[in-house]
Parts: C-alpha cells; sequence; structure tokens
C-alpha cells in the first residue's frame, strides 16, 4: 500500500467520504493504487507524498489551473496580498478593481457580488433571483452544487439522474422544497417548453450550464434567453466549469448570450478559492433586500488571484493555447484510437476534451489510469488543459497512451481480462449530453 | 472625501452594498468619515488608502486575527503552501493533519468536514443533523448566517429581531421552509422549554451559539444538552465567535458541554477562510448519505492557516493574553466611565468585550469612532483582543477614549450636541442577551 493510500485509510475514519470533494476522490481513478495526496505542484508535475512525479493529465486541479500550478505571477500576487494581511477590519480595495474588470469583460452586466466556493455562489444567485421575482421555481440544466435549493430535485425520485449525478443521495433536505427545482434536458428543446409550461406563472430562474460535453444547438440557448424574457424569470449562466478557456469571462459571451446573471469561478482565479455573482443592475439590486454576507468573502485572497489570473489571460491571449493544446489532445486520441482499433467518443469542449470507450469503459479506463500512473501519469478520461502543457509533454503523454491503449488491444484480442491490480474504479460525475 | 469614500463611492454603483460583509459597512463606523479600505495592516496596525496608520480597536478583522494581521509563523505556513501549490488533482495531506489536530483537542468528536465560511459551515452542519434525524425543524439561539434555512426564520414574521438581526429582509427564501426554523432566547429556560413542546416531534437539531454578550446561567446549556439528547435532536454548538479565545478550540470546552457536533472558523486559522465542523461518528457518518461537496474545500490554504494557528495558540497559551488584554481594557473603560460621568454599560466574553452608552448610545459612538480616528485608532464598541496588543498599546488607546469620553462630558454638560461631520453611525449587529 503506498503512502497516500495509507494516509486514506486514516482519512476515511475521520473525513466523511475521506475528503471535501467528490470528484477527488481516489476510487474515481484507481482504487487501491491512486496516490491521493500531493505534496507539491509546479506547471503540469505533480509530486505524491513518495516524491514521485507525475504529469497532470487528469484535470490540473478539477479543471481549475488553466495557467499551471503555482503559477508565478498568480502566486506574486497572493504573496503580496498576504504580506500586506489578507484580513482587516477594512474592506480589501482589490473587491472594486476585481468587479471593475469582471463588468468591463461582462458589458451586459452592471453589478457583481464576490464569495468563496462555486455552490455558495449558486445558491446567491438563486436567493437574488427569487427576491427580484417574488417567485420560487428554479428550471435547471446542469450541475449546480450541494445545496438545498437543488438537492431538493431529488426529494420526489432521482430527477438529477437526467443531469450529472447519477444516484445521488439527497438525505437532509427539507420537504417544502419539494418541486420547487425543475431539470430540463440539454439541448432538448422540447423537454424545456414542457416544464416551462407546466410552471411558467411561478418560475424565478433558469440557471443552466451554457455547454456540456457537446455544444449548444443551433437557436437553443438564444430559445431560452428568449423564454426567461417572455416569463419574467432571471436567466442565469452558471460558468463554473465553462468560464475562461475558450474566451476571456464567461463562454456565453462567444454565444452572444446576455443572461441577467452569471456565476464564475474556478479558473477564474487559477485555484484559489474565489467566485463571482455577476448581472444588470435591475437583479442585483435586489439583493440588498435579501441578507446575505459572509466574512470571509471579504478576504483578499479571493479578489488578488482572480486580477492576476485574468492579467496573464489577457497578456498571453491563453484561449489560444488551452484550445490548441485540447485540439492536439483530441487529434492524439482520434488518431491512437484509429490506429490501435480500440473504439472510443470524443467529446468536450476543446479545453475540456473527454472520451469514453465504447466498450467496458469502467475497467479499461481504470486499467488506463493504473498503467500510465506507472509511466508518470495521472491520467482520467477527462481533463482540462493548461498553459503548462507544451508540445513535448502532450507528446510524450500521448506516445505512452498508444503504448497502454495497444496493451488493451492486445488482451481484448486474446481475450484476456484486464490485468488491474486494485478494484475498477467508480462512475464519477457524468458530463451527459 | 477621503479616498477610501470616494472608491466607496463607486464600489456602492457596481456591487450591492458596496461589499461583501455587513458587519464591514462604513455606515455601521462613521459614515462619510469611515478610512472604509486598507492597503496593508501588520501586528494590531492598519494603513488606509492615505497611508495613515491607526491602531485597531474596532475587531482585528471581524475578530478573526488573534494572532495579529500578517502573523509571520501564519504567513510562512501559507506561503509555503502557496509555493507547493494550494490547489491540486490530488487532495491536500493537511487535511488529514488538521482533522486529527482538532479530534485531539475536542475528545468528544469522532469526525471533521472542512468548508471555507462560516455560513456554509453552518449549513452542512444542519443538512447533516436532518439526514441523521430525518427530522426538520430546528431550534436555534445566535446568529448562523446568510442561508436559506436560518433566514427562513422571517418568512412570518421578524423572529430574528429577538436574536441578533434586527428588521433583517429576508426576501427570496422558499414558503415552503415556513416554520421549519424556531428562535430561543439565550438564558431563557421557558422560551426554550415552549418551543420544544410545540416541536418536540420534529426537531432536527438545536444549535446555538455558547456564549453572547453575556455568559450563560448556570445549567443553562446543560440543560439544553440534556433535552436534545431526549428527543433525540442533533446538539449543535457554533463556536465560529466564540472559538479559540478563552480556551484552545471550542469555548464550549470551558463549559464542559458534549455537543453532537460543532461549527469552527474565524480565529481558527486567523482570518484565512476555513472552517470546519466536527461531530460524533454516529452523526457525521449520515454526511455520506447526502451530497455535500466543493471544490473549493480541497485547496490547501485552509488546512495550513488553521494547523499554523492553532500550533502558535499552543506554544504562546494564547487564550491567556487574549484573556488579559480583554479584562484589562473592560478595566479601562469602567475607570474612564466613572471619573468622566458617562454612563456605559460593559459586557462580552473578555476577548471580546464591549460597551453600549447607557444614553445616545449611536450618537455618542459615532463621535468617538471620528475622534478617536483622528487620534489614530479605528474603534468600535465591539472589539476582538489580539496577540499584538500590548500594555503600551492598550494604554495609548485608553488614554485617548479618556479624553474623549471627557469631550463627550463636556458637550453633555453644556447641552451641545456632539459636532459630528457625518451622519450617525447605523446599528450593526445586536449582541443581545
Amino acid at each position: 500500500m503506498n503512502k497516500g493510500q495509507k494516509l486514506l485509510k486514516k482519512a476515511k475514519k475521520i473525513i466523511p467520504g475521506g475528503n471535501q470533494l467528490f470528484s477527488k476522490r481516489a476510487e474515481l481513478f484507481l482504487p487501491e493504487l491512486w496516490p491521493t495526496y500531493y505534496k507539491r505542484a509546479k506547471g503540469c508535475e505533480i509530486w505524491d507524498m513518495e516524491n514521485n512525479k507525475y504529469f497532470d493529465f487528469a484535470g490540473m486541479g478539477v479543471t481549475t489551473a488553466i495557467l499551471g500550478y503555482a503559477d508565478k505571477d498568480v502566486n506574486q500576487a497572493v504573496t503580496k496580498a498576504i504580506n500586506n494581511a489578507s484580513m482587516g477590519t477594512l474592506n480589501s480595495y482589490e473587491e472594486v478593481d476585481l468587479a471593475e474588470e469582471l463588468l468591463n469583460i461582462h458589458k451586459w452586466a452592471d453589478q457583481v457580488k464576490f464569495a468563496r466556493t462555486g455552490g455558495e455562489a449558486c445558491s446567491i444567485a438563486i436567493r437574488i433571483a427569487r427576491a427580484a421575482t417574488q417567485k420560487e421555481k428554479v428550471l435547471f440544466c446542469g450541475y449546480h452544487g450541494w445545496h438545498d435549493w437543488y438537492l431538493s430535485t431529488n426529494i420526489n425520485s432521482n430527477s438529477l439522474d437526467t443531469q450529472l449525478l447519477s444516484g445521488l443521495k439527497a438525505k437532509g433536505i427539507p420537504r417544502g422544497l419539494k418541486n420547487t427545482a425543475i431539470p430540463f434536458e440539454y439541448n432538448n428543446l422540447n423537454s424545456f417548453k414542457k416544464k416551462v409550461n407546466k410552471y411558467k406563472n411561478n418560475i424565478a430562474a433558469i440557471m443552466m450550464e451554457p455547454v456540456r460535453s457537446t455544444l449548444p444547438k443551433k437557436g437553443f440557448l438564444e430559445f431560452i434567453q428568449k423564454t426567461a424574457k417572455k416569463i419574467g424569470a432571471v436567466f442565469i449562466i452558471d460558468e463554473i466549469t465553462s468560464g475562461f478557456r475558450e474566451n476571456l469571462g464567461g463562454i456565453h459571451l462567444k454565444y452572444k448570450i446576455k443572461p441577467d446573471m452569471a456565476v464564475l469561478s474556478k479558473a477564474m482565479s487559477n485555484g484559489y478559492p474565489s467566485s463571482a455573482i455577476i448581472g444588470t443592475r435591475d437583479v442585483m439590486d435586489e439583493a440588498q433586500d435579501s441578507f446575505i454576507s459572509s466574512c470571509m468573502w471579504t478576504e483578499r485572497i479571493g479578489f488578488v488571484s482572480a486580477l492576476a489570473t485574468i492579467k496573464k489571460f489577457k497578456r498571453l491571449s491563453l484561449q489560444k493555447k488551452l484550445i490548441d493544446h485540447g485540439q492536439r489532445i483530441k487529434k492524439g486520441w482520434s488518431q491512437i484510437s484509429k490506429s490501435t482499433d480500440v473504439d472510443i467518443s470524443i467529446a468536450g469542449i476543446d479545453p475540456i476534451p473527454q472520451f469514453n470507450f465504447k466498450k467496458n469503459h469502467l475497467e479499461k479506463s481504470t486499467y488506463l489510469n493504473q498503467e500510465m500512473l506507472k509511466r508518470g501519469y495521472l491520467t482520467n478520461t477527462r481533463l482540462g488543459t493548461t498553459y503548462a502543457y507544451n508540445s513535448n509533454i502532450i507528446n510524450g503523454y500521448l506516445d505512452n497512451l498508444y503504448e497502454v491503449f495497444n496493451q488493451i488491444k492486445d488482451f481484448e484480442k486474446k481475450n484476456i481480462k484486464l490485468p488491474l491490480k486494485g478494484k475498477v474504479r467508480h462512475e464519477t460525475f457524468k458530463r451527459l449530453v
């Protein structure tokens, strides 16, 4: 048992579930063998508890580290902030700078609120939308966090199964929230129209991720925007995963969508805890008629890390790199699949590419992660690209991947079960179409 | 208009309410004149946008900075963490270290979850309690954040007026949460018993701050603990404000109270965003049957800042200093009041002392803040003590305070209205008895 697994064993006794984020559970990557914990990371390299070094092709910090781990410019800004004290009785002036910057990027928005995590930012957006409309129901499409307003979807049944989270247990949600959150299917206008017709007089908000593993069909986002306006619902775009990758700011800008609110986090601050809710004055002003306030939201690192990330994003035209790396990886996957005759389907926006094995996905991806780990790569079948990648690193990854695909093909040919050293990995969030 | 006020004017146009925390609003201290923003801070000194230096007797970062601003040991740990990358695809091993440390301090607890802000930590505790009991209602006493579960109290009426927040607007909360959160009064067993009798079959949790501006009456906390056990409710102690001051960990330890869960934040990490939910195995295990997960909770700074703060707290026996400073300040207030004949009432635990002017509190405290600011002190009538104080600094503060009290007395004697240069300050959270 490696040191990480030993520590995980201890962790599971004293931390429910073993860690703080479902998507970072060792079982989702490689049960019994995943290094699980890191000592340090730099660029796209990460060192485990035994000082083994890996290239990170497994998400780069749940897709946060678009500039790479421990980016020197972002860290310089953070270091300055903590030397000058990151918390004070007075406010951080950088919150005003960041608000201005985000409004400069998103011309349709007038006001900004800040939080620390993505889930609470979604929760704030919903509170404001409900306050602004004096209505209650939320139509949504996508993953929007752990809060009661969202999990309440599963009070009746496993409605979230149609979204990203299959078999989610939703114990602990008050029954009075039944039927307040209603999911609709991505790229399915009929699903959306049906829900709108059923609830149209009491819809406070329509919240959605603008892109999923596939892109929006022509007119899909536009129709939702139009409908929201028509029925007086607040249209909220959740950009926590999609923002700051294919373009500066939310990807809705690229699709020329004008929401009433948008939620930003993750890549915005290169992995430092920070999130933002932006919106039109009409809607955001209603925040003042509710009580939305938290001490830790005033802390300085959240603002300066985002300011430094955005500054560098602009300087580098970072979207070009993130897209280019993603396309290169997708192309490599496609070629490897073709030449080894191991069938996969490829999806995702270019900066968050993913593939599925068409047959025995979980077994094969477990074997893949196991063999790639030996070769010095953290892998999963969904990853986030980073500025820290380069052609050599990507080619190295693809060369090794090719060899493992070949092994998989060989075993398949000979009808031999893949030699897994631990259990098959668990299913992670599904990024369904 | 000072630079801070100019920036605030801009902020109010683009940030609803102007900032992220009600308690940091300039209007609560000194309307039109408060410096509002800080450039840097060190120890108990803080510099505004015009590089004016003040001693901070206005809360030390909403009572977070028990070691002082930009503490060198905590900052050293944070700097190391960010140099080694604060976010990764793998987990931070320090989360296990911190869980062990908190359990070592709180022997009654078996498991720990982490979050980033106090409000979300309370919300997590309530979710787990509801999941564990399969009941819904929460009896509470104190301030527990901005989330729906708590604000729903005000759906019927302004029930929170009996707690800390007077006249709170609670728009945007689903009506289905009506009557799920029920307040009881501190140190009032009848109030508590009445609510228990009314709802006893469906009480998931009893949540409370263990101390308020007064200490618990003999037997008060014990009776609540006993009742919770009897009716099968999860007893949750909210230590966000009270923890890590009069003792290492939650103050409930000092009162020999054994809750089922406790929530920690603020002073635990000297102001870095970090919070923890600790509890018995029975209760905490239920977290696995709900979905409570957030990317930013895995970030490293939250863990290492708390570990470093706790380590230094132990090394210094910090509680002695925090109590001693508080007692010295309370004694000074008392003497000043007596010798100037300006009546005040003094309350609060020693490390968070407060006073109220018995007549015209708001006018007088506004004048006090105005005059003390000129003399180089950020003040308010409630503060948090810090290791960075010393006798000289406290004496300097008290000497100046004495002179301002004398001025107040003079104006009062001559029946002259206090010469305020701006408006009277707004009322802040009331820490009611």
